[in-house]
């Protein structure tokens, strides 16, 4: 255990409770949506207001960097020791759009505390989550005595998460020296649930593509010509049909080429989680489960890839019918891809399946349409262990592992930093992301502030850089 | 061979034609468009015209029908032999949109003759056809020094044809004493080409419907729950794609049931049509034949039962990507059905295939939306011989068989009067039904004319009533 006094950290972080939640009820008034042109000016005064607040926390450096889109913040706080590791938090400060009439019981942009939460949009995705860190370098310095970080801090908090982090890679790559870091801690993310704290281990990456098939140069009449000329919609089921073998398998020859297969300590670990099927059902709001045989639905989730259809279109969509041979048709696939796997491999993969399986007469045209890497920090890696300690002293409870069925533009800081992704996140699936009433639990929002007034420390101490 | 000697009818054509094409382009200016609301009071117009047009022929009996939508025209001419067979003719005085703009040289509703044709919307489809029954009937007499014909004559001209006949059924049902009939004749098709006269022996019917599946009760993630949970999408994918086998043959159990099988007489007579694969391809505006094994191209269109994707849809169909597992999809199939088939057979077929096929936790919703029986007359029906015998007469060649792919609104008549339909019809493949610059061969209209003509004796005489 680190000589860090953990009732130091929870004075300080007692003393010091009300006015981080008044700073935290200041920034969520900031309507920052970026999805919304007519917000653009908020967005702006979100980031000014944020690099504001990291200077005020301590930060020596605190900048908004532009984009062509909306502006990220940077912040760098370097330790007094030059041989500890460089960690950069990664975040946003923007949010989701939300309007009272979309069924909130107050006004999405004007915090308030019922009983433990606190509502408002943004509250735990992600500004909660991002200003944790301000109150937890701040109890980590005092409860050590320390005037700079165990650890040289960066945070890098974006403005454009919540609209597909457009410019976010070519940001990352403009800064890319400036960025450098040992590890990258993502606190975008959540736990298991109020009583089971978790550190998630990594996220699946993801291809997409577009399929379109085209048959007659027009919709022709399918009493003169059905049944004897080849129908684009027809054809683009039958590749639908053939992107799972029967035993849910994606089928598309090399799609697996470089999966890591989960280890059998991972599926232990995965199974000691307290899953609830019927509860899991209900969140994803269906009806029953199925997928790749042979693996659990965690499993399914979190460390296989899959093929699924986003949309399928073609032909006559209206009411009533109209009896055509369709001109065209078309299909949206995502494939959620694990470690191991190269989005660029597994592009190569699905066009020479695709155009093998279109017949004669048809024109097939693909095109990707954006692809991110998986990403997974192996379970030994010293600094997830550090997180997982900071975590399980805050929570006072044993900390398991996850990982995250999404994918997010984390995978860009690993790619062109080199760095390991860990995630850091206390959010909890009733909090509401993206819904109506999303809210924060207070408690553990505080948990977060100390878990980072342990980890910096801890890493300190454990992950010495460059021995 | 009939003794009506056919210098006198064509003598009586001659000496009539210009009246009779002046006469035509009259009604072809009354712009009787059935699906535009603001020329209702145009396709009532039309139907007065036609009546007054028939009684000025001669018949005793014409009358315009009433429906909830557009009117439809009934005229009766007994014969003066009691047991002459009663011939019903069918064809519509309604017509396809049409607009300059839509690529016409002319006014579509402003009759012109270049060369040998006549240019307007309704020339071939259908006023055309239906007006060479009044200068037919009148020759016919001429020549024949009859007063009344030599069949019990009745029309029915309806005004929603290109609407899709939507009060056709009932109408018919109404009067079906007053309709009853001993044959169809059904002047609203067209031959093989200028230089192939042709007599169509049936119909394909159709059997249309529209599967609808229901998964998750939303739109969910795709990476928080994609790969562990039934896709509507993939699963009305994998539906279409059990529609049909590795031969094209649709593959749901009992569709096929009752199915007439081509005649190896009737699969000689398509195999003599002068087809070009080709020119048909072009027509068809497609790449590449396809369709069920075992079967010319157009066997498969005439007389082959076939399931096609008319329409397909879920999910996200914008630009760009949405990673969602949608909550429903459906396709829109239709079903062209021969001789032999029951609409309703095959509804309940294809109901109990489609249950089958529709994994756990996604809930399927079949909704039939139409069904025509097919109609076929054998070779072998003395009508049918009449026909292409008065067909002979006037082209002054020998007459072949075809089909129609299509269906329509001649198989209520068949089904309501129990009656065979038969197929009399001049157009080509170039008139361009529904198309810019429609057009009529004045020589085949005339032939038209001459045939019929020929046709009431010729029944008369080949086809006694009750014997």
């Amino acid at each position: 255990m680190s000589q860090t006094p953990d009732s130091a950290v929870r004075t300080y972080i007692e003393q010091h409770r009300a006015a981080f939640l008044d700073d935290l009820a200041e920034w969520l008034r900031i309507p920052s949506v970026s999805a919304q042109p007519d917000h653009a000016a908020d967005v702006r005064r979100s980031a000014d207001w944020l690099a504001a607040q990291l200077k005020k926390t301590g930060f020596p450096t605190a900048e908004v960097w532009q984009t062509p889109g909306a502006p990220a913040v940077f912040a760098e706080w370097p330790s007094d020791d030059p041989q500890a590791p460089t960690v950069l938090v990664y975040g946003h400060h923007d949010v989701q759009p939300a309007a009272r009439e979309d069924g909130w019981d107050s006004e999405p942009f004007e915090p308030v505390v019922r009983g433990n939460r606190l509502h408002a949009r943004g509250a735990a995705d992600d500004k909660g989550q991002v200003l944790f860190h301000t109150l937890g370098v701040r109890a980590h310095l005092a409860a050590t005595g320390r005037t700079t970080p165990a650890v040289h801090l960066k945070l890098l908090i974006e403005g454009e998460e919540e609209s597909g982090s457009p410019h976010f890679r070519a940001l990352v790559e403009r800064h890319a020296e400036r960025l450098a870091a040992d590890a990258v801690i993502v606190s975008d993310t959540g736990m298991w649930s109020e009583d089971t704290p978790t550190v998630c281990t990594g996220m699946r990456g993801l291809a997409e593509c577009e399929i379109r098939l085209y048959g007659p140069d027009q919709d022709i009449h399918s009493g003169s010509f059905g049944g004897a000329v080849p129908n684009p919609a027809t054809a683009v089921a039958r590749l639908v049909a053939a992107l799972h073998d029967e035993h849910a398998r994606v089928a598309i020859p090399g799609f697996y080429d470089g999966v890591i297969e989960l280890s059998d300590r991972e599926r232990e670990l995965f199974a000691e989680l307290p899953f609830d099927e019927g509860q899991w059902l209900r969140a994803a709001k269906s009806h029953a489960t199925r997928g790749e045989a042979g693996y659990t639905t965690l499993e399914r989730v979190w460390a296989r890839p899959t093929a699924e259809v986003n949309g399928i279109g073609g032909g006559y969509q209206g009411p009533g019918s109209k009896t055509i041979v369709p001109s065209s048709a078309m299909v949206k696939l995502s494939f959620r891809l694990v470690a191991g796997q190269d989005p660029d491999h597994v592009e190569k993969a699905v066009r020479a399946w695709a155009e093998q399986q279109v017949p004669a007469g048809i024109r097939c045209e693909i095109t990707f349409t954006g692809a991110t890497r998986p990403c997974l920090t192996p379970l030994d890696h010293p600094a997830l262990k550090s997180v997982a300690r900071a975590m399980g002293r805050a929570f006072e409870k044993p900390v398991r592992f996850t990982r995250e069925g999404g994918s997010g533009p984390a995978a860009d800081l690993q790619d062109v930093l080199g760095a390991p992704v860990l995630f850091l996140g206390i959010s909890v699936p009733s909090d509401g992301w993206h819904a109506p009433n999303e809210k924060v639990e207070l408690d553990l929002l505080l948990k977060g502030v100390e878990t980072t007034a342990y980890l910096w420390g801890d890493l300190a101490e454990h992950w010495r850089h460059a021995p």
